[in-house]
């Protein structure tokens, strides 16, 4: 059975719709664009069309390749303290003469909607559900709030390691009461793990590593990502065998994004709560 | 098998010291103690004993606790600013007038011994083990370590869930390529998971909570901390019957702080050589 995702991404955003309308504001998201690859702009271009759908204005500043490190440290400042600018999103990669980590931690943590800054990070690890969320764990954490499945009492078998998905995703089921295992490439008989769990999540970058073998007839089977191999999709999850089955899975292409952009817009709602608490 | 922690303590403690008397520099320790509670100055003559044995050089402002916030804050700057203070520690608690949070994210990070500043605390889930640890965490990480315990491969359980001890822990354990299984007080049937676990580390908080038929005959068993019930010393662990058994077992009393405190030590140093790095 395949979670329906695009339900879940519809209600999501015109429940995000209806909360900015209530507000009767002008809530601006100010992106800014340094480097021109391909997926930057589409990235930008998908971030533009939901924002505009849930009725937020969408303004991009489009920066030369060149621009100084300084000059867009300039730019940020500019942005943290006009009160017209709700949140702040830099696409990245930024070229390499600019330092990441600098153009970021200088968000103001409150206008961060993409979750980048290091205070807003460390936040997670506390579970302060007022606080943002990083984008692609959140909607993990949404799928399971849409299929009313209480993370109390189950055990969930997360499989992979990655700073900016994984080990956010595991501090969240952690804070939600899940008993979590966290397996990786060195963990020996992964399929004992995976075969008694109630929810298994891969994040692997290893295709074809999840059979229906290695889970039970009830496993709720979530793949976060894919690779990508001369051009072909590969994911974590043998899709065809285990949809066969009776367990929920999530389907290949589209979603991830979708509900990704989705939490970014649910972000963006928690920041503007945030700003006006002060 | 009792883990011989005194043993483990006295090299670190004499490996440090070595270290410090190589680099030929005045290393000061500058504390700042605002609260008079017993603990408090209990925990301030540790460090201080501790500090001293290593060569380093460890000064202590005691200030009244009537102090304002902005006062202590001003203290802090101060020290943030002096070339000859090498690092900083701040005893918590401190009194309710003053925010913790706000005073800990002013010092220096790259001076912050006790790991408490936001931006460190976030660094622990890159594992950039050029950088300070938490101390706690830290020294069960560094009992692995003496013990030739190499986490990859390996089975580790830990049981509890808490912000300062366990999420550093837990980062730290995957980050080692250990297979760890996070169990709170709503897993259902933990013994299957500890019975086949290489390691257990104990951290609930739940008097006598694991007990010798949980574990198999290879299981290293780590008990990080006790609960006081009517001034009576409790831990999660059945000591007497594990420790009457095979298994390698953390001893009860005075180890815990002994490990911390070499830990702070061992953070010294490296502060030392982050600060030099620029």
């Amino acid at each position: 059975m395949i979670i329906d995702w695009k339900k879940i991404a519809k209600e999501m955003y015109e429940k995000i719709k209806d909360e900015i309308l209530i507000t009767w504001k002008k809530l601006r998201l100010q992106a800014i664009l340094v480097w021109n690859n391909s997926s930057s702009l589409r990235y930008i271009s998908q971030k533009r069309k939901w924002a505009e759908y849930v009725w937020i204005d969408f303004k991009l500043e489009h920066l030369d390749e060149s621009i100084t490190e300084e000059a867009l440290l300039g730019k940020i400042e500019e942005y943290n303290k006009d009160s017209n600018t709700t949140w702040i999103l830099v696409q990245l990669p930024l070229p390499s003469h600019i330092d990441t980590k600098k153009v970021i931690n200088l968000i103001n943590p409150k206008k961060d909607v993409d979750w980048f800054h290091s205070e807003n990070q460390w936040k997670i690890l506390l579970w302060d559900d007022t606080w943002l969320f990083p984008c692609t764990p959140a909607w993990v954490m949404e799928i399971f709030n849409y299929l009313w499945l209480d993370l109390t009492w189950k055990l969930v078998t997360v499989i992979g390691r990655s700073n900016i998905v994984w080990k956010p995703l595991v501090a969240m089921l952690i804070n939600s009461w899940a008993t979590t295992i966290c397996c990786n490439s060195k963990t020996k008989k992964i399929e004992e793990f995976t075969k008694i769990s109630d929810i298994v999540i891969c994040a692997a970058w290893s295709p074809g590593l999840l059979t229906l073998d290695m889970i039970n007839s009830k496993t709720v089977v979530i793949d976060v990502w894919f690779t990508v191999v001369n051009d072909k999709i590969y994911w974590d999850v043998k899709f065809d065998e285990i949809n066969n089955n009776w367990n929920m899975i999530t389907p290949v292409p589209g979603w991830v994004w979708a509900l990704t952009v989705a939490n970014l817009m649910s972000n963006i709602l928690k920041a503007d709560r945030i700003q006006n608490e002060k």
